[in-house]
């Protein structure tokens, strides 16, 4: 099967030959500096285990976030991961990365205001600038940590850096229902009557109600199928009926700590398994998900790519074909999903030139192990 | 951390360092000639994909089964499966294989009356004697498929050839009905007034009735997440109950074609995620999966393994420490489960002998190509 994918332009020939071509993936939600607490006390009780995290994290300093998300970058380029959204509180360092490592990266700083007052962080998200694998975005950590007035705030800052907000919503049942109590209204229904909901890509959504779904046509959600299932957030991420009003699907692994792995293959098997568990349907197939992590997510960071085109960009990923055998036309798509882990990955190339290969592998995962020294103590 | 494991006897040392050492895992269920249909329209409706399948396997001569089954053995060495049962009609060509690659395989002729009578099928298993790495089992496929006078035969040469009986129970809510409306009774409960269920390990049962629990106590049941979940047979099988009422709860892959990966570590992992969202509980632990794939899996197959422990059987695991980091150690048990997948595998060995190494591994690669391709008509 050979298919036109462009003419002819410049630069260096690769051969393919033993592979199998496929767009790049877009993680569209992670918090990438909690990989240096990836199993940490992750089995006990959801409100223990969050009241550990948060101890942890009060102790985890600018530098050490940045070499958390260095660990998560090469992980995720590791398996295939060309784009990512991150939400987390080391934008700047987030940034070198992104250019040092050549995979595309959309942070920015947190509106939370139990944490931080709106101003000085308002103040240090306008300080940041896109670079050529970098762009801004403003982070709203959810409904219930940001008050009205901080998301006036963050929106304003996002139309004028022309970018989106990215926020946790109706994540969790008790979300939902302090909402309701607090406002009378359900979260996504409050938000789209502040009339940003359009600026919105809203996480998680396990806990929407059926009549906000038509209020989310035209704007971008994101699933996170194995954080969600790990943490028994329980809920139904409502992909059929999102898919067909029209919202733009997009899939996350969210952060390492909940997850707790960054491979977006192994998220696309999981979310088609438990949208099928959850709905007792089979509706939800292989290609949804794939289309949600390609096309969906270059669709949400404003790139013109996610598919082996002619004029999209060259964000691509090369597979050891002999991880997703038989290699046969009408089972590539299900191998893609339901087989392939990101260890398949041999080769990913972002904007036409090669940001990993298998032949850096050994010193990657060195790298890695070398970070983790780093902040062995904490 | 150093433990002692048990005096020195004899034989070749191995280094290990830099490595994770743990007990091999247990495949407590899967077709393994299947692999050949892996992908084979998968995202179909249940019933369009079963259809297709029949139709397939009844063109699957032992010879092509065979090439399945060795295409899973591979696949389940590389990945850390030092044992597995399973469901087909190929066992004497899986005793070869088992001899061959040095890996444990309990398999044996399928009881299912709507294929074959049951006399032939009785006359096969009579004839299949164990040898190192084999031990016949015996198959019934299932209650709908096998009359009571079938399982009855059945128990009789399990009880002969001192094994177990490996069947298919309480999968579907279809299933469930149909046996109570044929025979007024729960297919757990009607197995328990035969007096067999004591020989029975019971696959799937993800609709299990509360009050059918009870009679599980001692006896095992297996648990096939993944491919229950992607086939949308819904149920909740009860790991928390059946674990509180003493039953030997083990963990299986179910066969290529509907999961599409054989990856234990794999499995491991979405049979947590699959209790938490099915029960809004955090109780299922990574430890106890890690559990039921080793020590619990060793009990099944009646082998004094399972653990990295003097006394016990030499098949363990070594994994890549980078593939589990950050490596302390109270996390290991988490990044075992939630993070690691067979990937991580740098050395099999079973009974005291190396039967994978990673220094094989493109020669496995290689093998599984070669067998794909003779099947490439399929």
């Amino acid at each position: 099967m050979v298919m036109d994918v462009g003419d002819y332009q410049s630069g260096d020939v690769l051969d393919c030959k033993g592979g199998v071509l496929m767009s790049g993936l877009v993680n569209a939600h992670t918090h990438t500096p909690m990989s240096i607490l990836r199993g940490y006390k992750d089995d006990l009780d959801l409100h223990q285990w969050l009241s550990f995290m948060w101890e942890k994290e009060a102790s985890i300093y600018n530098d050490i976030m940045n070499v958390g998300s260095e660990i998560s970058v090469i992980e995720m380029l590791l398996s295939g991961t060309t784009a990512f959204v991150d939400m987390y509180f080391n934008p700047s360092g987030i940034k070198g990365l992104a250019e040092k490592y050549r995979i595309r990266a959309f942070a920015g700083e947190t509106f939370m205001d139990n944490r931080e007052d709106s101003e000085s962080v308002k103040r240090r998200q306008e300080s940041l600038s896109p670079s050529t694998f970098f762009k801004p975005i403003v982070n709203v950590h959810s409904l219930y940590t940001a008050s009205l007035e901080t998301l006036h705030k963050a929106a304003q800052i996002a139309k004028s850096q022309k970018t989106w907000i990215h926020m946790h919503v109706s994540e969790t049942r008790q979300e939902v229902y302090s909402i309701k109590r607090k406002t009378g209204k359900f979260p996504v229904e409050l938000l789209n009557e502040t009339g940003f909901l359009n600026l919105i890509q809203a996480v998680h959504m396990g806990w929407i109600t059926n009549q906000e779904i038509s209020y989310m046509k035209g704007k971008t959600s994101t699933h996170c199928p194995t954080s969600n299932m790990k943490l028994a957030t329980a809920g139904s991420f409502p992909f059929k009926e999102m898919h067909e009003s029209g919202v733009n699907v997009t899939i996350g692994t969210d952060g390492a700590a909940s997850n707790n792995s960054l491979d977006m293959f192994r998220e696309m098997k999981t979310a088609v398994l438990l949208q099928r568990h959850s709905y007792w349907d089979l509706w939800v197939k292989a290609s949804h998900v794939l289309e949600a992590s390609t096309v969906n997510g270059y669709k949400l960071i404003g790139i013109n790519g996610g598919e082996v085109k002619k004029g999209k960009v060259a964000d691509l990923v090369i597979l050891d074909r002999r991880s997703m055998l038989p290699l046969k036309e009408d089972r590539i798509v299900s191998n893609l999903v339901y087989n392939v882990t990101g260890n398949a990955v041999k080769t990913v190339i972002v904007g036409g030139e090669i940001s990993y290969d298998v032949s850096m592998k050994e010193t990657f995962l060195n790298r890695i192990e070398t970070l983790y020294n780093e902040v062995k103590d904490l």
